[in-house]
């Protein structure tokens, strides 16, 4: 199956809950937490180093994700409303269209993103009533491989991923 | 399968641990955790925006509990010894009768509460001796979905689901 | 195929990590972590309630299962070099004998106490060289309702299981 | 099939994220927190004082880790650049060659370790590209086993592991 986009991926659009982490909300006496995916962290640096910019946007505000996003050193906005406006800015300021960009999501409110960006991805464990939105849906699920197998696949297709493997000694 | 209630559901009766949560109680030095699901949160306040009420009564206290009832504003009751009681005052100060509503759980903590309601529904990983109480038994574990499936069912029988849909633009 | 005791069971000694917990020991900067299973608590203060004594013996010290310990009044021996010595003494101070005990284990430092009880059972996921000297291995696995199978084998061993359905109006 | 060196082994070389740990990562709004597996410390354990020596190497640092190596007093190095030259110095201390050590790993960032060591290994789950590079594929994953199945390969190559066995009376 030929990828759905013709254009090199310039931005990769990400959720947080139940994309970058497993869908858990962890609770104690104090406040929230979150589980991430070791290897999803170190595919986005990855990308950023190999010209693709990846930017996470999120409904929720949340300690544990800041402190997870710090940790990368990511672009995020946390605690949107209307991520679409947030995607545009970042469009306008990048010089980037849709149609360069890819979104994975695993929920309904992913759906509005999912629908503009010219390559659509839903996690291995979206929501049935959004992965029908999805050109693309993961084999790996949110907070276990999905943004991993994302970055493979977006490296891939804009024919870098070669690089990353030279950098490891493993070609 | 036709739904097992005829009436409108007006208010959906939740355990906690091992429905709301996956059954995990963390503890570290200090107290306990629970791990939650983001995906229950987001149905559970669709509910309400809805007309269908969610009210989560547990038998056991706990901090990290009160902190996510907190994070979505959800009228809880904990440490409660019969829940019962405490459901008939809910049913009285709102007009509701139990035929119009829905319990959902996991343990025999819960049959008193399935045997009222008009809707029982049981978490796909009940209790065996808990399950056959149940109308419903859901197709995601506690924790991992059930109270999403939940109200998706309560939303699709009152004629409501696809307002959500609308919502996201997800229709 | 009959219970491979004949005399009732009078305590039910537990591991505590892999067979009350899952096995996962958690670290952050702070201390140690655990999961326990909601589930296995309730039943052992059913066990409690109906003359089975439940005592928790570990060669471990840790503050998170401490505090688990103290959640459920549980009588618990942390941080043992010699499991045995610990248990004979609970025998003596109990007038009790090896032929009416059961030992709940997944590794092989459970082994010795296995060799000892009449009754000595294996969590599902317990070490294959473990498995061996067991002669019930459970259908659940540590910390995911071994202590809960193991409590309800007991008492229905015992003769004591209707009394549990009773209390939850679920017979 | 025979072992694939022929010498004993006399260092295992572990991986932390994603070998010792299931890869997932914890944040709350203080820091990081990171799974391990009861029975792969206690092998540890077993190796060290059977003369096989762990040396834990590792690209971040975590000071959830940090506490994870001071309980079991494991030699560790923590936000290592350059692997290779961090297990050099350890060969050259220990006066052993690379044909008598194991690497035990999951990612891109241990392939270069994989290469120079007599008996690389990959967890259950180690990604397929470093899947390759390994002469044994662990049966169990990261975190959940693999420490302790490599300690058990590389003592019963060793001819040790009933050591083990005779110290739990379990032969």
């Amino acid at each position: 199956m030929p990828d759905p986009v013709t254009l090199p991926v310039r931005i990769i659009f990400l959720d947080v809950d139940g994309t970058l982490t497993d869908g858990v909300i962890g609770f104690d006496g104090v406040g929230d937490s979150r589980h991430f995916w070791i290897r999803d962290g170190l595919a986005l640096e990855w990308a950023r180093d190999l010209g693709v910019l990846p930017v996470v946007i999120s409904g929720r505000s949340s300690r544990a994700v800041e402190a997870r996003m710090s940790d990368l050193s990511l672009e995020h906005y946390l605690g949107v409303k209307d991520k679409v406006a947030v995607a545009e800015r970042v469009l306008q300021r990048e010089g980037a269209r849709w149609e360069e960009c890819v979104m994975v999501g695993d929920d309904l409110p992913d759906v509005a993103m999912m629908r503009r960006v010219g390559w659509p991805i839903a996690v291995a464990d979206a929501q049935p009533e959004v992965r029908r939105f999805a050109k693309t849906v993961l084999q790996h699920a949110g907070g276990r491989g999905a943004a991993r197998e994302t970055v493979e696949l977006v490296l891939g297709h804009n024919g870098a991923w070669e690089q990353v493997l030279k950098r490891y000694d493993a070609l």
